[in-house]
């Protein structure tokens, strides 16, 4: 049963079983306490204090353990922000962090009325130093960065943005969550997070780093414990192991960065050739080890999960069809590629290669299964980016909708006539299945409109122009939804 | 190694052990993902929620688990304070409370200027609920009592309390960390908050019900899990492993009942002929099975600790000098109880006959060895409270401070002539010491006035006086402290 998503949460690594077990007998007592059972505690959690801050690259008396990584993100923001309330209340962020960064800087909009600034990201995900350097203002109290991003794997340069930052007096955040159990974050961030559980550490264990000098206010009730950052009652067994795995795992780093990064350019590569209408993204060469995203054409991802379950492999997605809110991935969505049938594969340390083959011999059955199931066009394999699909709907469509096609008029003053697609009610990916359904019947230089209400459609409408080298016209407001309007230009 | 500190942190229930073990394979994934493992985590802690609603008496979607006690009251407090915010900002606790809650109070009438109204407490520790309703208004949003006092021991009148709350349309939140892994709380409270390692849980697990029709706005950052109540990755070993040792120890729970409180009674009985001037505190009969608490006059708590732990005996006292404050606990300051010299008892279950009464051998020797190194007067066991004292100082000693005696005029107008002691820079329990040592050379009618500057002494001079039935006239501002005024009555 191939695990391949690490990136939410990895198997408890037996280095950390191990020292949860022992540290259950040592580690249960309050560390404040003076009696022995006590001192035991408080020199396990100043152990793991130690090895934790090395790991870091910090001093002991600037990490502090928190109860998950959202927790961590949330107290370091919030300190910061607070901290440094009298410079002013702008936030900045990447428009690609983990939705804990992004809601945090949204509460604190909410909250004081300050600003929240989101840098752009390119179409591998990155932001770029100069534009993040950019969004830097007088009145600017935090920035965040995460160190590598949590969907598709592309690293952020986070010690040029971390320069600008300190040449601009604004303390940065990085967020490490993704990369903390492969290597130090380098250059001058002044406060890092990070979550044990995406390394083989249990749950119920994050850290937060705050550089000495950098102003941090905590809000909220006053607590002794952890320096007054995190309150609550220290889990110490936990803490322990957390640490324990961490070290273990840095120790496979080298040789599982090497290793885990051949079978990814493996999927990276076969993907496109097995499997039609595939986009692969994220970066190619600057990204984590372990960790590759594609989007497939024609495919609801709830239902290639599913498949892939049946067949024994356990992925995420970013499909709107796998949210609670219906709505796609912020990640794809500032990136701006496919939604719609995305697969994240994040491999965990010590994969067999046997593995990666056989998800590689699963996959391509998998999305046609779904596909045919959804009456979507057949592309050959190996169908590249900005390659003219054949725009044919499949015979016999048992669950497609209603279809109302026919020269109505302008899509957009000046256009050519065109078609015009009602997917009303229809979620992802049916639009877009639509829209290729009757792509072909459009001369050159003629729309289709694709009405919808299925939020995925404004994403994966352009990135189906984008993949198959027709032109998006744009968007126009229609009854009861959206006019997405495509050009046929070949 | 006698651990008698369960109400900081209890060793890990056996159970709770077996628990975590099976769990930490199957309860590692992400319980939101669509694939087996995460199906599998999902099972788990959907079975632990419906197990830890039935202990708590609530349905399983009132009940959400959190990262600590701590958090649990914290995020209790602030939602339920949010969601009131209309009908005022008001908050009524009593003067007894965890620190959390009145840190959480405080907190809130920081941010809101909203008014927090602590109920004083009798001398055994306990509310009355008269007093209590009569201090619930029209803008009262949220209400606090503990189920049971965590350092004395004390039963809250919940029930009477939740019915004054609920007539007056105002929901009561109760703080349910001690007593919880005895029983259910009687009575139609709102909210109740717990905590696992209380019970033999790991550390890591808090519980928050939240009963429906309560108004509930969580702050901060939005956040999915845990019905948005608590923002974070699930801990879910930890959570089986607590919500296994919660039902454990339930079913412990009747035969233990009873075998602790006479333990306790034991301790109760045999403390005062054992070992002169002390003071056993908090309620006889009205009180938790394993928790007893009492003072040694002329002791400084944090050397008996120290002479108790050489001896194998692990306890936790409120003294001030066990305090990073240097403030004796806000419990015994509320009861007006002895603080110096504190020592609080608190029986794991199955604690063994023989473990309690080496406690009452080894105890004597202790107390004396502290008094004699303290150079406190000596009296004879069984000085029960009221009693008048010898009032002598010890001959030599090594340790007493500048005393400076003689007739110096009235200490408050119209007063007898008196001695002054000046105690200045001194700490607990030094200024009690010296009072005692000169008491005897003043005349029946005539005062002594103690400078002193140590926080620990506006409690326990009056103690001190309630104890030896001396009558203590009332303190005066003094050049670099107050001046503590006692009048020789017998």
């Amino acid at each position: 049963m191939p695990y391949f998503d690490t990136a939410s949460s990895a198997p408890l690594h037996p280095v950390a079983r191990q020292a949860l077990h022992a540290s259950l007998d040592e580690g249960w007592a309050d560390p404040a306490r003076l009696y022995r059972e006590g001192r035991r505690a408080r020199l396990l959690l100043d152990a793991a204090r130690e090895s934790a801050a090395e790991a870091v690259g910090c001093r002991p008396d600037e990490l502090v353990f928190t109860p998950s990584g959202t927790s961590a993100v949330h107290s370091g923001m919030s300190g910061a922000l607070f901290g440094r309330r009298r410079v002013g209340s702008h936030a900045v962020v990447s428009a690609v962090e983990h939705s804990s960064v992004l809601h945090a800087a949204r509460a604190h909009g909410d909250a004081t009325g300050g600003e929240v600034t989101e840098v752009p990201v390119d179409r591998y995900g990155a932001v770029s130093p100069g534009t993040y350097a950019g969004a830097l203002r007088d009145d600017t109290a935090l920035a965040c960065l995460q160190s590598a991003n949590h969907e598709v794997g592309t690293e952020q340069p986070v010690a040029a943005v971390a320069e600008a930052c300190r040449s601009r007096g604004v303390p940065l955040l990085v967020d490490a969550a993704q990369s903390l159990g492969w290597a130090p974050v380098d250059g001058a961030w002044s406060l890092l997070t990070a979550s044990a559980h995406k390394w083989g550490g249990p749950a119920g264990v994050g850290l937060l780093a705050v550089r000495k000098g950098v102003r941090f206010a905590r809000r909220g009730p006053a607590d002794e414990r952890e320096s007054g950052r995190v309150p609550g009652f220290e889990n110490i067994p936990a803490i322990v192991a957390a640490v324990a795995s961490l070290r273990a795992v840095r120790a496979q780093a080298a040789d599982e960065d090497v290793r885990l990064r051949v079978l990814v350019d493996r999927i990276r590569a076969r993907v496109p050739e097995l499997v039609p209408d595939v986009e692969v993204v994220g970066d190619p060469v600057r990204r984590l080890p372990h960790l590759v995203t594609f989007s497939c054409l024609y495919v609801d991802g709830e239902s290639l999960l599913h498949e892939l379950d049946r067949a024994d492999f356990s992925v995420n997605s970013g499909s709107s069809c796998t949210s609670s809110t219906l709505t796609p991935s912020h990640v794809l969505r500032a990136m701006g590629v496919l939604s719609e049938g995305n697969v994240r594969v994040s491999l965990p340390l010590g994969t067999p290669d046997a593995e990666v083959d056989r998800f590689l011999e699963v996959l391509p059955g998998a999305v046609s299964g779904v596909r045919a199931r959804l009456g979507a066009p057949v592309s050959a394999p190996l169908a590249g980016s900005g390659r003219p699909a054949p725009g044919a709907g499949a015979p016999g469509d048992p669950s497609g909708g209603p279809v109302s096609g026919g020269r109505s008029g302008d899509a957009l003053p000046g256009t050519a006539p065109s078609l015009v697609v009602d997917a009303l009610g229809r979620r992802c990916p049916i639009p877009v299945i639509e829209l290729a359904k009757v792509f072909g019947e459009v001369p050159v230089g003629g729309t289709v409109a694709v009405l919808s209400d299925d939020e995925a459609a404004r994403l994966d409408i352009p990135a189906w122009c984008e993949m198959r080298g027709q032109e998006y016209v744009g968007e126009e407001p229609a009854d009861h939804g959206v006019a997405y309007v495509v050009r046929r230009v070949s």
